[in-house]
């Protein structure tokens, strides 16, 4: 192997000589992981390759619309191909996968863009720039010759478009914006794309949404918004626990608002908490105090006492948080 | 006048040698018309003219954070120069202005995006395939030779996002990614932004979304939505009636529905009606069943009957129309 190569073009070599590959993604997936698995099956098989595509998990219902995502298995490629890739995968948990179920002999190809990506590959591209690992098949593709058709761009922009949060999310760069132009170039149906993606909001999710709002209450003068899900809401909308993520985004955005919370009872005294800040409040400190933890600005934590208790505590520490960083 | 030229060119003409440029921007103002205006502005200061920028209407909360937003007058300029540049307004009175207020010997430029647009202008820049009035401005300041710096980006950017609602409405083409990404080249603050932007929900609103969520019904086996809100609504709220505007997406995107309806009590006996299809029923055609109109996916009409009345009216409409559809 030349070392001298970077990791794309060693990826691109390996990728010529390959007569089959093998296409992994990861569990519980999302448009990113199908939608870039899925265009760089597509145009390995315009180079004349035979692929398989593999995820652990059902496709979502609405990411079926992709196309080729009718051809994601839930079984492992029998006989397997001497070329595997993984798409969008930290390590090989994230497969549901053990080192001992990967043949010997087998070329581990890791094409990711997290940055806490194990390079558990032979030969490992990780960009933790790019806002999608959908950024990386573009790139890839285009340097392995192949023209992106109107079905890859498809999945392409499905990857991006998704894992950047319509390009609202702060990993958005003008390398995103310039990657998407030249989709946008082969004509996709960005209206029906969108409406497959984000037009497919389960009822029961709204219900749950309206018996959120029905709680919301707004302290630390406005700046302070709570809202809490009982299990009775859940029995009564008919919703998954799933189905409550991003409902604190609603309260997140209300003018004034620094921080926002969605307390969820998720067993008999066990209250489950999402906190979210705009601009400055260290929320991970905040779930930290009750045994969680997260990121500055998005944390989480679980407290083992009833709804009313879970509440007051979560408020009192918050409201001390924010009036001691006034002082400062 | 070289008629040869391009209006871009003559445009550009006319700028150059102008020492003074008084800028417009349309009534009820919004992300593309503030964000365009203001761009073209500081671009044309760092030529060394002298500018200024009028609108009728305050700028709304949330564009007053856009570099220069503070200097925009609603007096008219005084003396007034002699090159009036107006961005992103179909007709004069977009602006509540009319042709005698204009001194003679003025020259008038028109920098639009909008099909319907009356080319009042001695010179008319118009096209009706850019998303905002925001791509124009990047080409013309590009082209008038001005490096675009950070302030005049965060203009343009605002005006772009705003108007292809993040990229997402079909007016969103290649070339909007492309210019987009120029913009971000000059280092935008994307989350400051964002958030500036979209995070400044007046909680009435959510209230209304509430109260909205509280009458939400389903028929026609999941195709039919239909939310209503009265006046004690807007009262218990406190929102105005354009708070309500946006509310009937919530619903729209719910799987399955292909019409959603928001009826809104605006008096006694008086439903305003909001329609809004997915992707085949003809909304403008009910809505002129009941003396109004719009567009095939999104309508409005105005009824003479108490809501429940309405509610039924309107059900029974759509109803027969999905079921007509269907037939076909």
């Amino acid at each position: 192997m030349n070392n001298e190569n970077s990791p794309v073009e060693e990826i691109i070599e390996v990728l010529r000589k390959a007569p089959k590959v093998a296409l992994f993604s990861h569990v519980s997936p999302d448009g990113d992981c199908i939608g870039s698995m899925l265009a760089m099956g597509l145009a390995l098989e315009k180079m004349g390759k035979e692929v398989s595509f593999y995820n652990p998990d059902p496709v979502p219902s609405n990411l079926r619309f992709l196309p080729a995502a009718s051809r994601i298995s839930r079984e492992l490629p029998n006989p397997s191909p001497q070329t595997w890739m993984f798409v969008d995968c930290t390590d090989l948990q994230r497969v549901n996968l053990a080192v001992s179920q990967i043949p010997s002999e087998t070329m581990v190809l890791n094409l990711d863009h997290h940055i806490s990506n194990q390079f558990f590959g032979d030969l490992n591209w990780i960009d933790a720039q790019a806002c999608a690992c959908g950024e990386l098949a573009v790139t890839l593709i285009s340097q392995l010759g192949i023209e992106i058709d109107r079905d890859m761009a498809t999945n392409l922009y499905t990857a991006i478009v998704t894992d950047s949060g319509c390009f609202q999310y702060s990993n958005t760069t003008a390398q995103t914006h310039r990657l998407t132009a030249e989709l946008l170039d082969t004509g996709l149906d960005l209206s029906g794309i969108h409406h497959n993606l984000f037009d497919q909001k389960p009822l029961a999710q709204l219900r749950l949404l309206q018996y959120a709002l029905d709680s919301l209450e707004i302290h630390a003068e406005g700046q302070l918004a709570v809202m809490s899900l009982c299990l009775e809401d859940f029995q009564k909308s008919g919703a998954t626990q799933e189905l409550s993520e991003g409902l604190v985004n609603h309260i997140r955005s209300i003018a004034g608002v620094e921080v926002a919370v969605l307390l969820k009872e998720v067993g008999p005294q066990e209250i489950k908490g999402g906190l979210r800040s705009n601009q400055w409040l260290n929320v991970n400190e905040i779930a930290a105090h009750f045994g969680g933890g997260g990121h500055k600005r998005a944390a989480g934590c679980t407290l083992g006492v009833p709804m009313t208790e879970a509440k007051q505590s979560i408020r009192s520490a918050i409201e001390e948080a924010l009036r001691l960083g006034r002082d400062h």
